[in-house]
């Protein structure tokens, strides 16, 4: 079975390193992660006001829905300025309100940071991490993915990565990341079997 | 003399209490501080691709000037899912590029983090004080200004706010931002009448 | 059944309120969390050059096997200037070596930071989920716990959390924390069993 | 001039990358920085008990004289789990205390960190600029120095930076240090003597 990928990319460049790795995330896992690239670049900058309007913006009604109806977050972001760009932040700010509403709530997701530096947005990597701890987002931990020293060499002309080091690494990750949704599914799923199975026992007439 | 100081709120929001406080700032400073609020709520959200345009977006254009003339910044920032909010980041996204032409080095900057809750913003502030770092932004130390608790009482009818310890917490912190705008740009200007007045004692003919 | 929890508290204060909150939190759970409070006060600066002698320091032996044992960990840290005392990421840093010999790698955790400011330790707490990404504990997320504000006056004579409010946020976390360990030992071992059942499966012949 | 430097080096190991660092800087700059290696791998871990103790453990009273004594600092750390190591933040915390006696208030800084990894440290360094803010001690921003890769390859027979990338960047940030250190005295003691040539002026009387 194939869980339903929302994949973000903290970029809006055209030829952004951090969607050509997010793509070549879903290529490698593509029989069990189906992945929809959520676009973010139009997203009107978020407005606590926006949140007692009758009506919602609609890209924010889009974006919402998008993420609602996801198993699982794959966020592929740069680094701007030794933090998270603004239009990915701008991203998680919308989907977590109205208050109350977050549709961020309990997906499981995976953080890449990618950049042309050796450092490899770490900085924007862990921002990001500090946001989903308030968000309630089970977030994998390891291996983490700080990918630096990006250049277009990495790539090939379908725009995936090419065979060589960073590309295992990102196998790695792809792996890592479908067992880690894999893995909080089927456990949320077992255990509610189990809490079933409980309490259905406890309804069976007890031997005399 | 006053200073001109380009003033930024961290939220949108038309009632913001973040927004108020910066008003409250430049009006006890007043004599000081020239303030002008700079919006950024009309910025379109960074894309890469924009700095190799032949003309940058016109509210980049109008933004960037406004920072260019500041003789220092204010931020003033609310706190969106224990990060810097989108919008704030966007703007600062915005100012460093394109690349070699950010307008934000060498302005000596304060950072005010206001909340309703009790943490008074601490994660906001302490992530947009990182980007300071990187983009050669002196940032004021102490006091450091983290408001928590914040409410409409707090405020009065003209939108500032109202005598009692905040206001006062907040008097302490306007009066420590002028003195630090105040020292950053009187210490560079005695340092380079100091190494003028050098320059010139050393074209002096020695006596032998 | 109780599960074992290692108990850190990161503040070496005799009085230390963030001991008395840890206390708190096993008392609260007494039938289900089975605490031990392990000591790091003793334990020598880590040094790099230990992980080759042939002998650890006999307190680093002492540390590391307590935390080995535990099926959780609870730690409950001061902050020091808007960080994580240096006495608890001692102990994180001695648990995580030799290099490949973590005792914490796995281990389900859950951060409490308390402090008599009205802050609550936030930079602490957060360094430290920063250092357990890399240390692969699953940290709990939700509810967040930073406790401001704390005084003598919160405490009993037995040393525990008095009625009140704090109190009664501690006990939705001392549930939580409980429920986070139990959600993963138990989805862990439905896992194994799910695997162990899927294997056999597969070994049955099957119809024609 | 010269001006006195402490140097602190987050790392115990004999061997120490970080070592060898803070050296080469301090053979670099040799003319006008007058360092002393200050040692932190003898200093208990802080109690708060100890603040009211009517003497001070002896490696305190040593390390806050040394520190006291300096016109500047300069840390040069590993990174041990992504974040700061706990000998170094000990040493901080130790400094700090007890409450408004800080020997590190005003004392200009700067933060290299070193590391085998590509990432250089970024997390330790800004965990270690997040104490600094508190501690109200300005830390060179430009040139940031994260410096990755570090191997014994780098290194002479005299335990100094060989020539090199690694070495020219060591350079760069020497040069920047020493200026910043520079810049921050003398421009405190130019605003001293502007302070005194004005209230001079002022009293002298007044043309009719």
């Amino acid at each position: 079975m194939a869980y339903k990928i929302a994949t973000i990319v903290g970029s809006l460049r055209e030829e952004s390193y951090n969607r050509r790795i997010a793509r070549t995330v879903c290529a490698i896992r593509g029989d069990n992660l189906d992945c929809s690239m959520v676009e973010i670049g139009d997203l009107p900058l978020y407005n606590q006001d926006y949140d007692s309007l009758p009506q919602q913006p609609e890209q924010y009604v889009r974006f919402r829905d998008q993420i609602r109806a996801a198993d699982g977050i794959l966020f592929c972001t740069a680094e701007y300025n030794r933090g998270l760009p603004g239009v990915l932040k701008n991203a998680i700010d919308v989907g977590s309100r109205p208050y109350g509403q977050s549709v961020w709530d309990q997906k499981p997701a995976a953080i890449i940071s990618g950049s042309i530096g050796a450092i490899g947005g770490f900085g924007a990597n862990h921002q990001l991490r500090q946001s989903c701890v308030f968000l309630n987002m089970p977030v994998m931990l390891q291996p983490e993915a700080y990918i630096g020293n990006l250049s277009d060499d990495d790539f090939d002309a379908q725009g995936l990565l090419k065979d060589g080091s960073t590309r295992e690494f990102v196998e790695k990750i792809a792996h890592a990341f479908h067992d880690w949704v894999d893995m909080i599914h089927r456990s949320r799923s077992l255990l509610a079997k189990d809490a079933a199975h409980e309490k259905a026992a406890e309804k069976q007439p007890q031997p005399a």
